[in-house]
């Protein structure tokens, strides 16, 4: 019996549909039925040209097709500190570099280096992130020109940052950036203490009740180093995880970033708390701040996904260069080759993330959901023989690779250029710019 | 005074030239005149256009100029293998999987796969590799069809191979390929006695001979696990170092692959003996063979160059995949963030590599030495502010920025194109060949 084909937006077809579903099924020459943002359709190419006509139709018969990768923890406006300040451990770099340079920060700077690392993830297939900086309206802002999915949350310092000279401050912007984000489509908030050795007590319990208020993700940095433990140990006579589960910030809205120096006992409470970690292999090994337990925290049922962190320590926003190091360091450091297999770190970057980030509906790609997706060529030498795209993607691809990235079924970068973001216009803008020159070592105050 | 100015063969000028000189020179707005494969000149772009004229100009005004890429320990012809066994320790994987699956090897296959290599390396900036496997001789073709400098090494094992009934057959291939590059520009021989654990105590001595009677390097993997070490211990009752010193084949022509599992009396000896180290951090780590001991190697003089290993086991030919991983790795394990900063990474995979490999000419950028080089688009997003393409070069960049590739002033890659593979030819013909397909698990034998 036939039907009438159907109208839809967009039809995309490629040699390999990696889906992320809760079979995890990757289709081999598929498609995917887009309309309205959403995926209408998907699964083997012949059915779906029976059942759809389109608008548009692109194929990439030697692409394969991702759910857009989510970057589970960033700083998008630190691509002005990229090879900044490297080759120091995490407290000298944060408080000699990072903190003195961010004091130049103007919102226009904070808009345009988040401006530049959109441009930047798109290109590596990235759709979506999370983000900690102060004037989060600029970040915001720069994902909505950019077009990406995004988690901002206002950062809150016990010390004063160009945005905000009092904590009470930094509290009122957060209050506007939810009233700012409320009903958009692709951005929302998070209420970002900074971390415990920069907050009080009283901020942390504030920030607790205001993502309770706004049923948001609390995100914040913690057991990112030994350093950071230590220093947690003399400001408040508790370790980073004791002292906010004291105050009542572990909880299942909370997003720890880093989650390095944990205790099995610490493991098992994020787990019974039901909090989430995000995972920053290339910023833990750069920082020397130590190896986080994911396998045990995977184990323990703690949803773990994975991130970047800022362009200063890491110094690339691409979550194939964080799968490869993720799926590579916990073999190399445990000598035990079966640790976190590739279809683990895919999940990892994906699915895994968007539920660590409580938002569950991306990094997948399944019927009525959102078409969030990047098609990489699987053409290029590196990836032949194309035998297995769940292994390419962890262990042969590089980011580079990426040919389309999609949002809400919008385009933003097909074929080596960025749909909404004018790149040059940018890089001139940022080229004239002071700021970037300010910042480095040596340059007069 | 004025100089007539003096004809070369192309002008190559970008943006930053990195010349890994002495020095460790950096130009902005440089360039090099190519005048017979060789830098006649290079420096200020100003200069050059003064003193030269040429039959081809070439411009990247965003561009960095590096010296070509030595990958200094790779099995090319394994590219078909490439996601066949992932997540599996050094021995299992090798006895179990690759070994068998490398039974069904004929010349072609290996020059398809060889050439296969040729064209990834290329596209990452890699001018030079070496490598070890049976049917050298094809490995040599490939490298010849490539356009690359190569130093192949026909492999001698204790058991027999698809090229070798016998040890005899195979140290006759060895002489063969000797006599066929003892005066090829590009290609070199090396001797390639597997392993400890692979070969007997007569062979080692033999081929140790070869290399002293031909003056060629001795290249053979050692020291790559503890596993490696406890068959050596069992099989020849001395650890691997130990069994090779005491048959004379550690010497200032000897070039380990690995050199994981080394005690600081083994190190002492390395250095004793002027033997260099090939360190494949992202091999190591995905078999879990443990993590070499670098900072200590070149503490005590031993030269060490950075190399990718084959595709079974890592799984890209991917230099700069290979500087983030040993970066980041060594502070990571260390918990020291100055371990291993930027530049020392780079001399690994340029100048490092080719002292280690004994072809000294190779992996800088000077005047009268060879025009080996890679040219990166700098204008990428990632890739800015291009504050210092040192470090950008190791923690920033992919791969996929490479827009040239030259040999001996001969253009290899640009523009996404190889300029002596026909990559869909090659394709094609690897597609229709049973050989993949059957070295697959579950594949009928």
């Amino acid at each position: 019996m036939h039907h009438s084909p159907r109208h839809c937006d967009l039809l995309l077809f490629a040699g390999h549909l990696v889906t992320q579903n809760t079979t995890r099924t990757v289709h081999a020459d598929a498609g995917i039925a887009v309309q309205d943002g959403r995926v209408a359709a998907l699964g083997a190419r012949h059915e779906l040209e029976q059942d759809w006509i389109a608008g548009r139709r692109l194929d990439f018969p030697e692409g394969v097709i991702f759910p857009g990768f989510i970057n589970g923890h960033t700083h998008a406006a630190m691509s002005w500190f990229r090879g900044l300040a490297d080759d120091l451990p995490l407290m000298d770099w944060l408080q000699r570099h990072i903190f003195p340079a961010e004091q130049r920060h103007t919102p226009r700077t904070v808009e345009l280096g988040a401006l530049l690392s959109c441009a930047e993830m798109l290109a590596a297939g990235i759709t979506c992130f999370a983000d900690m900086h102060f004037w989060a309206d600029a970040v915001a802002r720069a994902a909505h020109t950019a077009g990406m999915r995004a988690m901002v949350g206002e950062v809150i310092f016990g010390f004063p940052t160009p945005a905000s000279p009092t904590v009470k401050a930094a509290l009122e912007r957060s209050h506007a950036l939810r009233e700012q984000l409320q009903h958009d489509e692709r951005r929302r908030i998070c209420v970002a203490p900074h971390s415990v050795y920069t907050t009080t007590a009283a901020m942390l319990t504030h920030a607790a009740a205001l993502s309770d208020l706004w049923k948001c993700p609390l995100c914040i940095h913690a057991a990112e180093s030994p350093a950071e433990t230590a220093q947690s140990l003399s400001q408040h006579g508790r370790r980073p995880l004791e002292h906010l589960d004291a105050l009542g910030l572990l909880g299942p809205r909370t997003v720890l970033a880093h989650g390095v120096d944990l205790l099995p006992r610490e493991i098992e409470l994020l787990a019974a708390r039901g909090a989430a970690v995000i995972h920053n292999p290339r910023s833990n090994m750069k920082l020397a701040s130590g190896v986080a337990p994911v396998p045990e925290l995977l184990a323990a049922g703690v949803p773990v996904g994975l991130g970047t962190d800022g362009s200063g320590s890491n110094n690339q926003l691409n979550l194939f260069a964080e799968m490869s190091a993720c799926a590579l360091l916990h073999k190399g450091t445990r000598k035990q080759a079966d640790t976190l297999p590739a279809q683990t770190v895919l999940d990892m970057a994906t699915c895994n993330a968007a539920d660590a980030l409580r938002w569950p509906e991306l990094g997948r790609l399944v019927v009525d959901g959102p078409a969030d997706l990047a098609v990489v060529d699987g053409s290029l030498p590196h990836l032949q023989p194309m035998a297995d795209p769940i292994s390419h993607a962890v262990y042969s691809m590089h980011g580079g690779e990426v040919t389309l990235t999609m949002v809400a079924g919008e385009i933003l970068y097909e074929n080596n250029r960025h749909t909404r973001i004018d790149l040059d216009a940018l890089r001139r803008e940022m080229q004239d710019c002071r700021f970037a020159a300010d910042a480095r070592p040596g340059a007069a105050a």
